[in-house]
């Protein structure tokens, strides 16, 4: 209790050193109501939410598209990486809260996964299937790899269901053997049903990018916890350096977005089989240097996960962390409006100034990480922009979920609740993080 | 008939337009001779020679140590890469002129390796046994490894036995699984029992080198030629080009020797279990950039093998061949005593001018490949120049091997036929490769 005590004061001190008292007091204040209502959310609404609508009763496996009041959408498809969010989901559920109901719902994802996704004679997950789990797309794509990895490590650390961990570490066995670059380093993000490197362009064999890294060294955190082997270790930090040293512009503090082969950046076109190609198609090459507020400041988070798993030190990377952080508050935060802009330059200014969901989700944990390793108060000034505009606007608390995407003053442009790549990911991550790293300043108080 | 007859007069014309007339006669005639002793060697001593003598009888496996006379030297130890290099010339020979005792011996050979060296808990293959087959050191060595690849995907080819394949395959794997650098690219070559990279400096965790990664890729060639898979194809391919853009100093043609993690050019240390340290032990690093001529030439051929087997074009690399060849007829060939050099120094002039066995073998090889690469008649000078020399100073005729080491002049330092390193690997090949490569060329007379 004395060093709870003396934590607090150290915040408060702090928090006083920074700037105006009245100004600060009246975010001690915030940080208690932020707590107060991002628990809310959480728990009465996201929580059952999820628990009432997300199993498929009918073919098993989870939906994935929600209209603006919550009702399921038709949808014809099943894609990797939500099914296996949603068996995150539920896992993380069970961990934050064990409850047999949870349990049930990850299996029998899992069930679904093993079933119908795994692709028997290759090896590996398939991308696509129909509702029902017939076969439509067997391209192996890195970042559903990914998907799989992580949740089905976690279901594993979760339930103690062994074929999470054997089928995580067989998809990782699996990513050594075929997507692995011997010749530049990183992976090979775009691959065949049969493991060969996609077609070049808009299929993607050619291209490697920070997205699908992160989502690897996200899994592979997962996977390490899991497993406790060297190995995976071993691929963590190596995938941590790579992604520090060449998948971010240091000095702008901007993540990079597309690369070649030898990882040199390149203009960013759209890739088969992402989200940005599901809504665009293909589009030529984008001469414009862009960077994503949302991946910077999810980087920063998930790095530091990434870190402590590895049990490395995070000192080296604290500068990187800083400057983008510094760069999102800069350029990214609309203080007027609240919220974070989509996507903005590399060297400055933000861009694309619409809303998304999934870019405010990943930076509130990004600046309450950020707070915690520099205890600068501009961290949460810039939290709480985020936040009173996501509750005020992109949550539709009525539902219980959060809307896709919303104009720079919050007008609802597509207020469906999910879709095929949304689900409870970013949302029900981004509030347990944020409950418990509220509770954790509250505590010092 | 009529196309030979045409590559003959290419050949005579080419030779004639080079030089002075009674010269390239003279060399022509001395082809023909070369053929005949060279296969006079091959057949009468060498293949005979390890036909009466390798085969372990008492333990199964081979022998590896003999004296000056032909005679086995009692050896406590048998090695991972030698055994598989025996294995690799039975499968040869077999391949060569089909024997139902070649193919007994080799099989021999693969039992006594997977019986013995085949590690069962970790995968993978043991670098060192007693010769009875008990285990001494565990350590996964990826040299090792390669000759692992090597002779059984070639023993697969030359027998049909599924074992060659299947465990070469194996192999393969677990080299992609825990030797790939997914940061930087390229091969960890020197791990632990269980796959963990082993300690910095002397343990050799943190050097990456040439020698092991040509290896690695004549390892890869053999099992793309056996398996006919798109994923040992595409390894091949890049380990082909993180070699020629990432181990060879293109300027002056040499090979580099020694390098960090990242690939930077590192002053050259002795690392355990090579040969170098098994004679020498530990010693600090020496500044000098060296290069060796053997392993240059080596280079040349095995590479054009190596991208004739992918169905890659020779002509984007044939620039760097007629670099690496041409700095060793400058600084490597003896022109006065006959030979090549052991080492020199990496921006030209010979270094070490003792005469060892490998770099002749290899260096004949290179020479013919590279003459028939350029049709430039100072690579037939070069090899006559080495023949010469191996032929009245190297070969112990009565034995019917090579000796191991002799001083410039041709005095013999290390007379011993073969030793725990040496066998028939480096002897036989280049006598087989030399045999094939003058007989196309007395074929096109």
């Amino acid at each position: 209790m004395l060093m709870k005590a003396i934590s607090g004061l150290v915040l408060i001190c702090c928090l006083f050193s920074n700037g105006a008292n009245a100004q600060t007091l009246e975010i001690i204040q915030q940080i208690t109501d932020d707590y107060k209502k991002v628990q809310t959310h959480l728990y009465n609404e996201l929580i059952p939410f999820w628990d009432r609508n997300a199993v498929d009763k009918q073919y098993g496996g989870f939906l994935t598209n929600f209209d603006a009041n919550g009702k399921p959408i038709d949808m014809p498809e099943k894609y990797l990486n939500t099914q296996c969010r949603m068996v995150w989901w539920f896992s993380q559920l069970n961990m934050v809260m064990p409850n047999e109901t949870y349990q049930h719902k990850a299996e029998q994802g899992v069930d679904f996964l093993i079933q119908y996704f795994w692709d028997e004679k290759n090896g590996g997950w398939n991308w696509k299937v129909e509702k029902d789990g017939s076969q439509i797309d067997k391209g192996k794509i890195v970042y559903g790899q990914s998907f799989a990895i992580y949740s089905l490590a976690d279901y594993y650390i979760s339930t103690g269901d062994k074929r999470g961990l054997e089928y995580a570490e067989k998809t990782f066995d699996l990513l050594q053997k075929y997507c692995a670059d011997t010749q530049h380093g990183g992976y090979y993000e775009n691959l065949e049903a049969n493991w060969a490197p996609a077609p070049d362009g808009f299929n993607g064999g050619d291209r490697k990018g920070l997205d699908t890294h992160m989502h690897l060294m996200e899994a592979f955190t997962s996977l390490y916890m899991a497993s406790g082997k060297e190995l995976h270790k071993r691929k963590l930090i190596e995938i941590i350096k790579l992604i520090s040293e060449k998948m971010v512009d240091h000095q702008s503090g901007s993540g990079l977005n597309q690369f070649d082969l030898e990882r040199n950046t390149l203009p960013a076109i759209n890739i088969k089989r992402t989200w940005n190609a599901e809504r665009e198609g293909e589009k030529p090459a984008d001469p414009t240097e862009t960077t994503s507020y949302g991946h910077n400041t999810e980087l920063v988070w998930l790095m530091v996960r990434a870190l402590n798993a590895a049990g490395e030190s995070i000192e080296p990377y604290k500068t990187m962390f800083k400057k983008l952080l510094d760069n999102a508050v800069k350029y990214g935060i609309d203080f007027e409006n609240g919220g974070i802009y989509r996507d903005g330059l590399r060297k400055g200014g933000a861009l694309v100034l619409e809303k998304e969901w999934w870019q405010h989700t990943e930076s509130l944990v990004g600046f309450l990480t950020g707070y915690k390793l520099f205890q600068d108060v501009k961290y949460l000034e810039a939290f709480q922009a985020i936040w009173s505009f996501v509750d005020k606007k992109m949550i539709n608390h009525q539902v219980g979920e959060w809307r896709r995407l919303l104009d720079r003053e919050g007008n609802v442009i597509d207020g469906n609740i999910s879709n095929e790549w949304k689900v409870a990911y970013h949302s029900g991550r981004s509030m347990i993080e944020c409950e418990r790293r509220l509770r954790e300043l509250m505590q010092r108080d």
